[in-house]
């Protein structure tokens, strides 16, 4: 089957991303969508830079001739702003190209005349780049959650002010120093008006209740209030109280109304939300019939912004490509492209441990023990010996080793278990720590 | 259009649960479907106990007069086990209805021998239900991150077995003990052997691997190891070195293979993850472009389990109803159906509040401001008067309100601004619980 062909709309951060995930990804993504995805053309502002990493992409200065080329079936709008991107959006749906776009200023402010436009052409908008970056929370909202009438939802949804109220806090540091250092590293743009005033997330709350509640965007009638103007007493005092600050986009189904407002928010501190640190984004959803649950990833960046724009190019070319009925596989990927890699037996598996053996509380036993420890070749992270309950003559030994495999592990501990001064068994509980490794 | 006639196999707890949801928001779903989805028909065991929740609903003691029944479209499969609900499925595909079910038994065994016949009949098979229960992870996996090489998983996918882990910590009690009360409280079945020995995660485990990584579904090739065996000793001694215990189920792409495993895990303290307490369920997925991503809600239970059931009826409905490429409407709800509820103004908004003053240290300066408040009818949750600076005859009062409106709130500002003795202006930060209220 011919490939779908895209067509880029800026080649910066996110287009960028795009086309490294599509070329990167590219078989795995195939797998998926029953269909290769590919970037055929890009329009960007300057070709001698882009040419270094277009590689075979066509490349243009004229996004127009992207969006009136016959060639291309999906227009990716990456340029921001409102203009010409309304522009080049509309233009590419009359010409019958299905639109994706992370342009949340657009579609806070053009969205309905936006989806109108698309409705009328049968193309589709994607846009689930415009919330939460690479968090799937416009799918999760609109059919994970079609169930439920939508109580409330309070986002983190703006990276850039979350990780100068995680500094302001971590640091008891004022906001200015801290906003100076988010620019030095770049979690700030130069001129962070959008960010720390509360427009973005304004932006994005007003599409987030749209989908919530079956309301058109209304972004003008969003309250929105920043964090300039918190000090760090505030936040010292917030914390002692049992509450962090939080900037928060707030929608909220009232009696009268809908409550639509950003502003900086006391929440208590054991809520899994007010443990959400520094640029990563989340949003807590209630429905009336799930409860709450709660979406929490990388809220910027390229590449997770480009995980969510290409979601959006398999989900329209799954559309494009199987029988309806069969547009998702049921295991995600298409039925004849499953692969046989073999499942680890469990000695082969690579994992940390945390072992506790009870010992004789005399000298010798941990010489003993961490050289067979040293002979499988597995390294000691902690070691902790406790101290003997009174009249006791044994203790407690704890041990955590680096990643090392099951099948060391399994050896060292039959060998400590045959050791004179150790009693009973050995308790072996394998420790993750959860980030790439 | 005619609406979509459902017949739900079982009417316990899910089945029950998937009826009052499906009546309680018949209209809201019917937005979002474009279309009203009915129950049509229950098989049930007791028909006495059955018709007092049944209304107007078909009832029968026959499962396959269902599967049979040339009016219903969708069968809903509840009865969990494996037999009858393997023929039950399988019949119901061979006469091409689509199936949805919340069966993880059934999927780990037979998933794949279902999934090849509702491929060949071209019907779907929906089984969102079947983890994590009311939190969309199936859909977020199979559609919301298909731009990714998905590194690993790692999901606390058993409720029950989290409950007692977060009780033996909390509580410092023994195994034992957690798990009778835990079956007092109807947490844990009489036989607690499949949620405590990891065989329930195990079997959630293998469908999000093959989901993941595009594998068969594998479920005889998960280690299974469960939480009986842990004692007090070792949560302490954990929570000493800074880690919890939770029962993981991982999967992880290795050089050699796939790591599929279900064991008590130490996770750091700080981990989002770790702080899932209780009943609930959260996923953890690592994709090589968006990074990390949480999934977080409710694991069980009547109405989440629901959720998921009904998220599967709508995304059945709305292929059998729109043109493919308006298949999920744009806004969620179907363009025609969009509410014009009012926003409400941010004077009506309720909410608690942080305000902070500076004031004169001196008598009745309390007084008065308590007194402003009770005219305001705002009730006060918390006060704290900081002790002043060495020197300094001003100190900082910080009063943390229960739920009022913004008008109310603005009012008493304004007032308490006026006295005498307040310096400068009052700091007002709202403040959100984020339960339901």
């Amino acid at each position: 089957m011919k490939p779908i062909k895209v067509g880029l709309l800026g080649l910066g951060t996110v287009g960028g991303g795009t086309l490294t995930v599509l070329r990167r990804n590219a078989a795995e993504i195939a797998r998926r969508a029953g269909r290769s995805i590919v970037v055929d053309k890009a329009a960007v502002r300057d070709l001698d830079k882009a040419a270094r990493v277009a590689g075979d992409l066509r490349l243009t200065r004229d996004p127009f001739a992207i969006v009136e080329d016959p060639a291309i079936d999906i227009v990716v709008e990456l340029i921001g702003g409102l203009s010409p991107a309304r522009e080049l959006v509309l233009r590419a749906i009359e010409n019958g190209k299905h639109v994706v776009t992370a342009n949340k200023h657009l579609l806070a402010k053009f969205g309905n005349e936006i989806f109108a436009a698309a409705q009328g052409k049968g193309v589709m908008v994607g846009f689930e780049a415009a919330v939460g970056g690479g968090i799937p929370i416009i799918k999760a909202l609109r059919e994970g959650l079609t169930a439920n009438r939508i109580e409330w939802l309070a986002g983190i949804i703006n990276g850039t002010s979350n990780f100068i109220l995680s500094e302001m806090r971590d640091r008891g540091a004022p906001f200015a120093d801290v906003l100076r250092e988010a620019q030095a590293l770049g979690y700030a743009e130069a001129d962070p008006t959008f960010d720390i005033e509360g427009i973005d997330a304004a932006h994005k709350l007003a599409i987030l209740a749209a989908i919530a509640f079956g309301i058109p965007v209304q972004f003008d009638r969003v309250y929105t209030e920043g964090i300039s103007a918190l000090t760090r007493e505030d936040v010292r005092y917030a914390e002692e109280l049992g509450y962090r600050i939080k900037l928060l986009g707030i929608a909220r189904r009232a009696e009268q109304g809908i409550e639509l407002r950003v502003h900086p928010t006391l929440i208590p501190h054991r809520r899994l939300i007010a443990n959400v640190d520094g640029a990563m984004n989340a949003i807590l959803v209630m429905g009336d019939a799930v409860g709450p649950t709660l979406y929490y990833g990388a809220g910027a960046g390229s590449e997770p912004t480009a995980s969510s724009v290409v979601a959006d190019l398999v989900d329209i070319t799954r559309l494009a490509t199987a029988d309806p009925h069969h547009r998702v596989p049921h295991l995600a990927f298409q039925p004849d492209q499953l692969a046989d890699t073999p499942i680890l037996p469990m000695s082969e598996v690579r994992t940390a441990y945390y072992l506790r053996m009870r010992a004789e509380d005399r000298p010798g036993v941990l010489a003993d023990m961490t050289r067979i420890l040293a002979d499988g070749e597995i390294s000691i992270d902690a070691m902790v010996q406790k101290e003997p309950a009174a009249g006791e003559a044994e203790v407690d030994i704890i041990l955590l080793t680096h990643v090392t495999t099951e099948r060391a592990v399994d050896a060292a501990i039959a060998r400590i278990e045959a050791l004179a001064a150790i009693r009973g068994r050995v308790m072996r509980i394998r420790l993750e720590t959860l980030v790439a490794r």
